[in-house]
């Protein structure tokens, strides 16, 4: 048997959701997902409000996408009570509030899900502390809260900085992870609200600047309003690249275009900036076909919570793209193309 | 391999908690537990009312007593949240309701909740109906709903009829386990709340007529008040056994009186009724030492529900007991008195 190839992921819920359900088909590998905690909004901001727990709901979605148990347990885990004073919560968060309640500690509460759920893999969150996101902006004004500043218009702000309103510590479980991986992929997810929330933790930056892991970025497939708007890739790997203090090692870009559809539904306008270009001519960019068909909808029961992304990776592309690289000699079943 | 036996329990939450607790760990026995699907207090009524779902909480009961899984894991099944919006709801109730609205099919998704929790056994609920349970009192009144009967003082107002508001047919499933049945067990527990509510469905006395079980009819410890105070084993016998249409083989009765502190919690004093006197020189009494030393007091967190009963059965003592009857040849293991 193969050495199986040690992966770890960063980042939030629905973007790593879709990388993981792709990953996890994977041959030879050991998966380790390491998951942001500052989500405020919807059933996990209710949660962690009323019940003062850490945030589930990222998590959730990390376990399901890992999860080899029965389609409907996994439906079950994602199903949202939408009448009475259980309205707008997701199953699962409520267990993992009771589990974090039961065992006084939301990693033991993961790991007891993580059976139950037959999770391949390893699901971390990034810190066990409170975690409230902050944005300085550069008139002095601070927003506080991932739900708030999902919302805000942060490049009419103008950010300033990105910080924790109290010290926020790298779990040493995710470190450990770190240090042991081979493979780093960082997102796809919304930057401010996903990603750059485990960078910041403390301890990530150094634990990265010594880790000997390949590192890899897949691009967003579209700008967020109000928070990149106009980016292209040298706008995310700048960014990325100032808060891990390291270079990244492959640039994953995808290079099909979205549908009518999806531009209609995604408002996406010719020229209004939220379609990404690849403004790199690097060999470090790997560009390919990484759209999914698949039309999402807000779930209807979804009421406590934003609107959720309409465009998303194909997750199978998405892990093919990333096997090439993982796997080089098996370079020649793969169909993707160099990024132009 | 000896063939295994067939066990049939009939009750509801706590009482058939405590004998399946016991029974799943007799050996050679095939265990199912038909439960009474009326109660409408508490998380489950709470649950009933906004959701629309068949009640879950005397149904999780049995598949905890049943459960092989870690303690944490049926611990966390009966956790109930004390603080905001879930405030009072046990989390095995809440994920029973899920998987209601998931499978559109109650029963359905207690058999996948028995698989998560590697139930050892079967639990089926006795109805599919949603069933509200009625009393008729000797003039006219009539209470409707579980928890409003279990408050009431039904022996002032005096019982004309137990029934059903609207049909409630016995659970197909539930008559292929009685027809499959060697032994049925009927209780322990509140008679006219949770072992009568199963003898009233529509096909259960049909049934039972037919059957060649041996039927054991374990009695409560004490009389409940409002409902069977003063009554002895000859009130409780001849009451179920003009539910059933037929006798009942063995009546288990237990022979040790309370200890003091017992008495003062739930508030027993000599002569007032609450105690229950053998009156039957019938050789179908077995006597023995069936009261469990555990003290037991109300779940804090459980501010929905009633009071929990403080006395209870011991499930070894009533296993043993009953593996005397089903296992005649491991008689002389058990040291369980005849009855006087």
């Amino acid at each position: 048997m193969k050495k199986e190839k040690n992966i770890v992921t960063v980042g939030g819920g629905t973007g790593s959701h879709t990388i993981l359900s792709g990953l996890k088909n994977l041959k030879n590998i050991s998966l380790t997902a390491l998951v942001s905690m500052v989500d405020s909004g919807g059933s996990t901001g209710m949660l962690r409000d009323e019940l003062g727990v850490l945030p589930p709901g990222d998590v959730r979605k990390c376990l399901i996408a890992l999860s080899e148990q029965d389609d409907v347990v996994r439906k079950l885990m994602n199903y949202r009570f939408n009448e009475g004073s259980l309205s707008g919560h997701a199953l699962g968060n409520i267990i993992l509030a009771a589990l974090e309640k039961v065992t006084g500690d939301f990693s033991k509460g993961v790991e007891i899900l993580s059976k139950i759920l037959k999770v391949k893999g390893k699901v971390i969150p990034i810190t066990k502390d409170q975690a409230t996101l902050s944005l300085l902006f550069t008139n002095g004004k601070i927003i506080n809260g991932e739900c708030n500043v999902d919302r805000a218009n942060l490049q009419e702000l103008g950010i300033k900085k990105v910080f924790y309103k109290k010290r926020v510590n790298l779990n040493k479980e995710a470190k450990l992870a770190i240090e042991k991986a081979e493979y780093i992929i960082l997102g796809p997810g919304d930057y401010y609200t996903s990603l750059i929330p485990n960078l910041i933790t403390k301890g990530f930056k150094e634990v990265m600047k010594k880790s000997k892991a390949i590192t890899i970025l897949p691009i967003n497939l579209v700008n967020k309003k109000g928070h990149t708007m106009g980016w292209n890739v040298s706008d995310y790997v700048s960014m990325i690249e100032s808060y891990l203090g390291r270079t990244v090692d492959y640039i994953l870009f995808n290079t099909e275009a979205p549908s009518k559809k999806q531009m209609r539904d995604y408002k996406i306008k010719e020229g209004n900036g939220t379609l990404i270009h690849n403004d790199l001519n690097d060999k470090r960019v790997i560009g390919a076909s990484l759209l999914s068909h698949v039309h999402y909808a807000n779930d209807k029961g979804d009421k406590m919570a934003d609107p959720r992304s309409f465009i998303r990776h194909d997750s199978k592309k998405l892990a093919k793209c990333i096997d090439k690289i993982i796997n080089p000699s098996s370079r020649a079943k793969l169909t993707t193309g160099q990024g132009k």
